[in-house]
């Protein structure tokens, strides 16, 4: 079977084990096997423990021997020293992947490199194949499988490859509450057998990814790796977050993930080269998500950027021209139909659009200036500083956007969107569920969403730059 | 009088007049009038409207020239035409001084730029001090006046002196709501009478502020201003948010406050010499805040990394190194003392130190390592990533940061605080009351919070540069 079918099947387990529960229940391993509960796993489920008969109200198993039926995928969660037989027992067994979310192993020196070979030769002689060790393994809404509680039900076109298992994890969670969904996600951690390019691979070809993002430390096989990604790009793009760059980053990635960091300059140059899209922490990450889920990449670098009123415009403008941008000339046509409803005094309708602060009052202003800029013939993107969210602002933009189908970057405060203020009377307030709603809908619509104006300018012009990589490749 | 006591006297007022109010609640003159009852104001305030009898509950004044007793401010929010006429009122009132919230001046070219010149003659026939046009005014918790409805009635330390008004009120609602307090903030708009640098000048001197922030769009006096800026940052830190730096954003400028812009690079460099700290957004000067609420500045670069699990420690060591910081190497017995409670599998007593996924469920250990390496000679400050924050773990960071006294920056999503999930029952959850308080807390305590590793890195480092402005000063 090649590695893209045994992943597959890996991916769509019909029984899990999970090794290292315990009666008590904040354990790491309760954690996991409550994480198949939460996502409602809908194949079976065996807590494993010698010393109990029943773990979270499942009945619970001595050994993985002991369980009656087959058995597909065993997560394990033990002292590293117990890890060789229960690598045993899964394949006596016949089981075929194991998650290994034991630590202790390659990140921890000489004799840890060590005992994660002999895992790795005891494993492929028992025909088992390995995730991790030092990672949380795998997340699939479709096959109802996760490696932590809360993560979302919902299924996505985003896949995510990671070297870290609690970024996956925090990934999911933070970027689950602001609408985005993914496809699967992957902690390889150690990444001793299935290793990242595998996953890439199989990525690459998965009809439910639509685009992948990967947190590396380093990578054995970095040649591998690149040409994987040159190809994949044409069609998927692929959103890099390298850490591991710096001396001090090194040494704390070969004590994580016992990585091998490469240099910063070789990659950043082959990265370029092969369609990759860089980003360098998680807040960033989650906007550029945002940005690379509308499916219409812009055909230039020409910018409009909206506010009301029009301090932030000054910063956004600086911060787009940074990133390569250009402020968009709108044609006259455009600037007479905003001057219908922009007031003369506080306001421009010149790029920067300033709306003035009346726009926090009349909920109608950024959609029609929207679309007015959006359908304009010299424009490619928008960037639209918007200080608080509001429901039925956010509802124009939305219908708007079906019409404009360019790149919309909004530049926003989610912190403080749902706060209660003695502004609510004048300009109404969300609660946090409406606010959950609002950026779900947004994300659905391909409107994407920035803390500040570097991480918007930084995204457009990430979607431009990664429309020129395809209309070349 | 000089300008120092003149502005003083300007932030004092015992009486103020509204002009620009309507019978409509939603008009912006009403939104100037309801700032200063819903920060208090203990003095006289006249809305003035010539065809109402009362707005808001109070009596209603034809013109300023009816109001019986002293006018010592008024606020105007009318049409640009109108303004000289009511200059002429102030003048005939003996008002000493008037913030023009009108636009309609030298952000409007050529026309705009005589009128503005007609306003200042005007008013300095008259005896009246204008603040603005195009702005919102004063705010000062002390003195209870306001130019925006929500805006914090508890005093700080940090003053805002800035060229745009809406964000000014921005920082004061979200930073407010992270319990950040101001001592007075300064929209000061086009800046046509009374300036940016006599207002840095009063604030140098004011004994109520011990930071200042400013945002600029352009200066005219640039030379004054980095003079004033090299002694005030003596004792006082200075952060400029300095924008219109770029062609487009100067262009922007010009449209927003009719600033004319200087380079980038002289800027920068002259910035540098006069001590002045660089900001350049508002997520970023939310945090730099935090830091440099600490009164206890870094004595070097050498940095302690903490997290749990590792993941997120990796991006903050390359981010650290990049801000020209360093990993500290902790003594031997900081090092043992770590090892009694963090994990051997999983977690790492060497910097970065990675206290695991077991930090989730043990809300001790972040603050036993922190006092750990907090107190340890080889370290001059903290960076701890905190995917989520608790508050047994917060209280416990506040308690131990009285006996550390160095920077401890922590990088967290606030956004996310607050979400209830099917990990509450695991690891506790927050209301958004209690969020507030505990950032209001850390905030007290000078623990310094930051949505990125790139911003928390870069804070840190700014810290260390005032640090050494102020040794060579």
């Amino acid at each position: 079977m090649d590695i893209i079918s045994q992943i597959d099947a890996i991916f769509r387990p019909r029984s899990i084990a999970v090794v290292g529960v315990s009666g008590k229940s904040n354990k790491l391993g309760n954690l996991l096997l409550l994480s198949f509960m939460d996502i409602g796993f809908e194949g079976k489920l065996y807590p494993v423990n010698s010393k109990e008969d029943a773990v979270m109200g499942l009945r619970c198993y001595p050994s993985i021997r002991d369980i009656d039926g087959p058995v597909d995928m065993v997560v394990v969660s033990v002292h590293p020293d117990q890890v060789d037989g229960i690598i045993d027992d899964c394949a006596a067994k016949g089981v075929k992947a194991a998650v290994i979310f034991s630590s202790g192993f390659r990140e921890k020196g000489e004799q840890g490199i060590r005992k994660e070979i002999e895992l790795v030769n005891r494993a492929r002689a028992g025909g088992v194949r390995i995730i991790g060790p030092n990672c949380m393994g795998l997340y699939s809404p479709q096959s109802k499988i996760s490696f932590f509680p809360g993560l979302p039900r919902e299924q996505g076109t985003f896949a995510f490859l990671s070297q870290s298992g609690s970024l996956a994890n925090m990934l999911g969670l933070f970027a689950g509450e602001r609408g985005i969904r993914f496809s699967k996600m992957i902690s390889v951690g150690n990444a001793s057998d299935l290793g990242v390019n595998d996953f890439l691979e199989y990525l690459g070809s998965d009809n439910e990814t639509k685009q992948i993002i990967c947190y590396l430390e380093g990578i054995d096989d970095g040649r591998r790796f690149l040409e994987l990604a040159r190809e994949i790009s044409k069609h998927k793009p692929i959103l890099l977050w390298k850490v591991g760059e710096t001396e001090g980053g090194g040494r704390a990635a070969g004590s994580h993930t016992g990585s091998l960091s490469g240099a910063n300059e070789i990659w950043a140059a082959a990265a370029r080269q092969a369609g990759l899209i860089k980003v360098e922490n998680l807040v960033e990450l989650m906007g550029f998500i945002t940005a690379f889920q509308n499916p219409h990449l812009p055909a230039g670098n020409r910018v409009v950027i909206m506010s009301g009123p029009g301090g932030p415009a000054v910063s956004t403008a600086d911060a787009c021209e940074r990133a390569g941008l250009r402020l968009a000339a709108l044609t006259a046509g455009s600037e007479g139909r905003l001057a219908a409803f922009v007031p003369e005094f506080g306001g421009s309708t010149s790029n920067p659009v300033d709306l003035s602060l009346a726009s926090s009052f009349d909920m109608t202003m950024y959609p029609k200036a929207t679309e007015i800029c959006g359908m304009d013939e010299n424009v490619d993107m928008l960037v639209e500083y918007i200080s608080v969210l509001r429901k039925d602002l956010v509802n124009g933009l939305i219908e708007v956007q079906k019409r404009v189908q360019k790149p919309i970057a909004v530049i926003t405060s989610i912190e403080y969107a749902a706060v209660d203020s003695p502004l609510s009377s004048f300009f109404g307030s969300l609660s946090r569920g409406e606010l959950k709603e609002l950026l779900k809908k947004m994300y659905e619509a391909g409107i994407s969403v920035h803390a500040t104006e570097q991480e918007a300018a930084k995204a457009l012009s990430a979607l431009l730059a990664y429309r020129r990589y395809r209309d070349q490749a």
